[in-house]
Order: structure tokens, then sequence, then C-alpha cells
């Protein structure tokens, strides 16, 4: 498995930062967790012809693998510190190897976090990769802190992946520029970690948007024992789903998934701050309902400020 | 996907020992590494067909995936704490993944370590556990720590997972009692974390035997810039294997693999105090050879005691 070894030196990249007491090359890595943090964890595996169409540029492989982890830390408040990687591959490509490489290197350049382990091994193609960041004591945003009361708010816009898939998949014909807008916002979701950081400070609970807006929505509710109500007209859309049919966007939004944006409740005297912090940033952060005082489950199409209209009801359950 | 949902339930053991403060459920674990310790962190990937034969039974597998990976905690002298496991399975097995589940199970209790975290996912065959652990700062055993002077020296029995695999291949015919007790040697390796915490207090380095002696005491030899004399006579084998011509077993011992026995380095006045203790944790301990005091590489079939004889030369490069 020799030439399996070799695939290792794709991954050499930087001198280890301080926390790296020993990084790859013995049989386990050892780290430092900062005092007064605790160790936040998360692992996402990614098959070809499952999680991505097996003619994917393998940067965006690479970059996705990472991104999609980075997006789980993002999703609990935690700084990234470190990861690892399990790679399956039927047979060793250099050249494809190097590009997976880049793809995850630039990401895991931008946030800082730090390779300490791996696996090569001979198989079906499939990336595992873990990621583990820190959290101080007690600050970890979980989904299960919603309160009534809280507004629901996400970030950037919603289902662009999802049309960006079905345009590779050739079941959604857009104008062109539209097109090569959603297929990147699928091969390259832009983790929130630079919000997350944020949130911390003023959301109550907070997770992460793969499965579209409805299932995700309905693991916050399930978990803090709420209801919602949200209004469909106040979703974040993208200049490429804008022109689109509000039926067709809205499905792409509400169960397409693999957004990678955040969803999060706050309490309404947070928002202004919030908003105020997220625009330094560069992230757009809009309110699309509130949780809602009396009932469990979703009331969709409810206009917030001014009394119901017609609804459909989804159960969280 | 809601059949992959399901399995999690097969893997929803026990209540959280005090260190996790958020378990499977939410985007990410949140742990608490204990104060004056340092994180230890493996991952090992185990495809169907390459690391085990398709008709491996699923308690097996189970039981393996974790044990491999305990094996780098104990060769890194670390106490385990977590594991994530990341399963991609052709089809929702209900049958199978219980069986899967019931064999990491009995492990992970033995050695009281606890499942944070995972994902489930439709492919081929494949399982990916990465462990977590401790050590207190500045105690984790190195490769690299092997001085000169330093005696060498393996846990159990060699061989015998190589034998056993030959077995399963119809390579190699056993008696039916040492053919059976070689399978489950190569089924269920017993990861050596008991030994390790007295490793710790008195080896300078250490690692596991995974690809055979020669690959791995290659690593500590290049780790360390030391040189090695071994005699192939104080190998320490099994009832097994000792009836088998000796070029045969010095085969599977050497080059084998899969024996996730311990190697390290100890210095020669440590090894009374170390063996006494490794007795009371029943575990057999085996000088096999020295740290060469002039020579880089490896120097085979060197009596210790009474000088040089006719040997090979084995480069560690």
């Amino acid at each position: 498995m020799s030439e399996f070894d070799l695939i290792r030196d794709y991954f050499r990249w930087d001198q280890p930062p301080d926390s790296v007491r020993v990084g790859v090359g013995d049989d386990a890595a050892i780290l430092r967790v900062p005092a007064g943090s605790e160790l936040v964890v998360s692992v996402d595996t990614f098959n070809a012809g499952i999680h991505f169409p097996h003619e994917t540029p393998p940067h965006a492989i690479g970059y996705k693998a990472l991104a999609v982890n980075l997006s789980d830390l993002a999703a609990m408040g935690a700084t990234p510190a470190w990861f690892t990687l399990a790679i399956s591959l039927p047979q060793a490509d250099a050249q494809w190897v190097a590009e997976l490489a880049r793809g995850m290197r630039e990401l895991a350049q931008q946030h800082n976090i730090f390779l300490v382990g791996g696996d090569t091994t001979r198989g079906a193609l499939s990336i595992t990769v873990q990621v583990m960041g820190f959290v101080p004591c007690g600050a970890g945003l979980l989904r299960s802190h919603a309160q009534h009361g809280d507004l629901i708010a996400v970030s950037g816009t919603l289902g662009d992946a999802a049309a960006g898939l079905a345009v590779v998949q050739q079941r959604l014909q857009l104008p062109i520029a539209a097109a090569d807008y959603c297929v990147q916002r699928l091969n390259y979701p832009t983790p929130r970690n630079a919000l997350s950081h944020l949130l911390q400070q003023h959301a109550h609970a907070c997770m992460d948007i793969s499965d579209g807006l409805l299932a995700d929505l309905g693991h916050i509710l399930q978990a803090s024992g709420v209801g919602a109500r949200l209004d469909h007209e106040l979703l974040p859309w993208s200049e490429a789903l804008q022109a689109m049919p509000q039926a067709q966007r809205l499905g792409f939004a509400l169960s397409g998934g693999d957004d990678y944006e955040l969803l999060f409740t706050v309490p309404p005297d947070a928002l202004a701050a919030l908003i105020m912090a997220a625009n330094v940033v560069g992230v757009r952060i809009t309110v699309i309902g509130e949780v809602d005082k009396m009932q469990q489950g979703l009331l969709m199409n409810h206009r917030l400020s001014d009394g119901r209209r017609g609804y459909e009801h989804f159960s969280s359950e």
C-alpha cells in the first residue's frame, strides 16, 4: 500500500500550531484543549454517488467534505481547531488526490483548522471528516434552547444548492449565470463560522440547514418543546432564485437541503445588535418567523405582523 | 433515509458519563477534557473486502473496528474516553446492524469508552471509528523516544492473526483447535490498554503492531534514529503456532500484521518492575532484542547474551 502512503504527502501543509503537541505520524495525535474550554466534535461521511455526483471535481469534493463539518461547528458556536480525514479510494490517483487536498487546504487555511490525523485506504470513494473545536465552558449553542417569544432567523439565502443539484441532474434549466451560481453554492457551501461567534452572544437555539428548512426547524422545535409560525414570504432568496416561480423555489428551500446556512432563534431585543454585527462580517440575516407561544408544530404562511391568513400546517413530529 | 435514522437506536446504550455534556443528537458533541490532560485522537477505516473478508460476522466487525482504534490509544499510553462512528452500508439491514452494535458495545463497556457521535449513510460497507482519550500532559508514549541501551519487548504472542487470515483464506491448514484460536485472534484482537498504563511509567517508545514486527519496529527505529538487534528465537508464540515450522511462523510474525500487540522499548533497570506489574493485569511481556548502540537498521537473529551469530540485515528505510 506504499502508493497510499505517498498520498499523505499531499496533506502535509504547514507547521502545526502550538495546540498540536504530536500531529500526523505517530499512533495518534496529542492535542491541547485550552483551559476553560469544552471540546466540540462532529463527524460526517461523504460518499460518491450518494452525497455528490460521481463527476464532481475533486477540488469541490475536498472543499465540501470539510465545509459541511465546519458548518456543524458553526452551528454549535464553536471555534474550529483540528480535523482528521479518512479517505477510501478505488485506486491511488495522484492527480485526483492532489486536487482533493488543494480544495480542502484552501478552506482549512481560511478557518485556521489543522489536519492532525487520518487514514488512507482502498475502497469505494468515501471521505469521512471529523472536526474538533472549542467553546467556552457552557457556551455551546444547542438545538434545545429555543424559547417562547424568540424570533426565528436564517443566514444567507435558501434553496440555491438544491436548485444547483437540479441543474446538475438536468431536472432544471436556468439562465447560465443563475445556473453557475446555484451549482457553485452546491459544490462550495460557505460554512458560517464568522456568524457563529456572534450567535454565541445573542442566539438561544441554533443548527445548520442540511436537510431543508422544514426538517431542520422541526429538529429545533422538537428538541425545545415549542412550536413556530413561519411567513414564507419572508424567506431570503438569491437573485438566481428570485426569478423562479414561488412554488418551485419554496420546494428547494423547504425540503431541498444542502444549504449549510444557520437557522437560529433570538430574543427580539437582541435582534438589532445581532444584525448590525452580522453586517460587519458580511452575513445577511433574515427573520422568517417566531417561536409560537401556544402550540407545538409549525404554522406556515403566517404573516408575522398582521394576524392570521390562510396557512398550511406541518407537524414537527 | 429514515431507515438509516432508525439504526441510531442500536447505538443508544447507556447514560453518558459526566465528561459528555452533549452527546448524540445535536449538530456536534460537547465534551470535557480533564484539567492537566492532553487529548489523544486516532482514526481508522475498516472496509469490507480490504480489511476484513466479506463473510466476517458483523459482531466481529463491530468489535474489531473499535479494537484496532483502542489499540492506537494504548500505544500512546492514553486512557480511552469517547469515540465517534461513521458507517456506510449498502442497505439498512436491521439484524446485521444490531449484531455490529452488539460487538462494539461489548468492547466499549469493557474499556469504558462512550459513543458521542456518528453518521450513518448508504454506500459500500465501510466503518470509520475515531477514538479520543487522555494522557497526563506530556506523558504520551511516542515512537521517537527509543534510547540506546533500551531493551525491545512485545506483549502477548505474535503471528496468530496472520495465521488466522491464512486459515480463513484456505492457504493454511491447522488442527481444529489451533485454527479456531488463530481465527479468533484475527477477528477479536485484544487491545492492550491495561498494559498501556504501566508502560506510561516505564517505557521509552511504544507503538502497536498492525503491519507486522519488521515494519512496525522499523517505524520506531526511524523515528528515534537508532538501530536494533533482534533474536528471533526469543519471539513469543502461542501454542497454536508453536507446532508450526519456524520459518512459517516467523513469516506470520515478522510481516503478517493484525496482531495489535504493543511493541516498546524499556530501560533494562525498569524491566523487572514492569514484568511484575504486567503479570498482575494478566499480560505476558517478552524481551526480543535491544536498541543498538552503534548502528542504524535492524540485525536479525542476533543472540542477545552470547555475541554474534549468522544474521540477516534489514534496513529500516
